[in-house]
């Protein structure tokens, strides 16, 4: 049988799986795709009820996006993570909109909001777990804006760079001014400016090939 | 019975209270209190499990804080509105504090945390009905960040004063700069020479007394 594929990744997923009943298990998995995403891909643009996402391989990146094109990346998620806020007609509580690129390759499982929803509302498990999985990237959330709300620019360039070595383990980051600032929800002139100041510290050196880190214990102070 | 009280308040606002078993119904309401907090006290500093606010008249204003004192307003809540953030022991999934503070005298229904969340955990419908309060606050949160992130500074303080016009009913906003500042996550310096810039154009009069909107046309014209 073909939908055997799914639950033996929705065992490992779903806590409530074993609660289902044999019929709401097979709607789930004929609902059910398996998506290969070339990096760059955007999965979900904020309008429809793409469905529940399950990273399989490689990394998204959730965002948020404003009328003139400005980011901000709210978190990534990673093999093994889940994405509720794809599927918003499984919550009607939320009244945003969110964007989920394919930062790299990924392989993605898609459960059919619409087959996803109608068990959530006749079975509290499938509906708490879909709120808890909310409620929990909404700590994310608060941690960022708290970031950009609170942390000076220094601090918040020095730990996105560290994380960004760390993610790839090189030393080298091979991505431009206006990505970087993308990335941190902030503006091209304030990242080079800051760059550049970190450079006349000897803490990285800016060229072409993007940013390496020369001092990472520096980088560190910095980030504290 | 001294319960009476709340158990009239609970069955208009907690849309599972019929569900409840008598023993869950007596539980609640005897982990019940009312509480009358004056203007400007903090009811809830995001550290302990403070209970579930039921607000009953008043107006709370719900915060987060930087540890250098800097303040950004999340939303308020009015009567009939209920606070499940400051019940952190009810959802474990939630990892940032906030504060709530008593914008006006305000008359509070506060359950307790630990009682709440015993019952939450036996209940379904109480789970749900907590983690839905939450994720539509979710919600809000998202629409200030979007503000805070991505609008001009002279669209968020036209909308501000307009805010504050309604809500009070008075072309004259009582509040110092400083004071606007802060509710809007802002630096008291740009919003004194927005405000200068607004007066410039005949919109404000800034005084000692405070800020009167002269022109509210055109300050909704800038907030569209």
């Amino acid at each position: 049988m073909e939908t055997c594929l799914f639950e033996s990744i929705y065992i490992k997923q779903f806590p409530f799986w074993e609660q289902l009943s044999d019929s709401d298990r097979e709607t789930m998995c004929r609902s059910s795709v398996m998506v290969k995403y070339p990096k760059g891909t955007t999965i979900h643009d904020g309008s429809e009820c793409t469905g529940i996402i399950i990273v399989r391989s490689g990394c998204l990146r959730v965002y948020m996006l404003s009328d003139e094109g400005k980011e901000i990346t709210l978190y990534r998620l990673y093999p093994g993570d889940i994405c509720i806020l794809s599927a918003s007609c499984v919550l009607n509580s939320i009244t945003f909109d969110v964007f989920v690129d394919a930062e790299e390759e990924s392989e993605c499982c898609i459960v059919g909001g619409c087959a996803f929803a109608d068990i959530s509302e006749r079975v509290p498990q499938v509906k708490i777990f879909a709120l808890e999985t909310t409620v929990s990237r909404f700590s994310d959330v608060m941690w960022v804006m708290q970031q950009i709300l609170f942390m000076s620019m220094d601090r918040r360039l020095a730990i996105f760079l560290l994380d960004e070595c760390a993610k790839n383990g090189e030393d080298t980051i091979k991505l431009t001014h206006e990505q970087i600032a993308r990335y941190m929800g902030s503006a091209r002139e304030v990242v080079s400016r800051m760059l550049k100041y970190f450079a006349s510290e000897g803490i990285v050196e800016v060229s072409r090939k993007g940013v390496l880190i020369l001092d990472k214990a520096k980088l560190r102070k910095l980030s504290m």
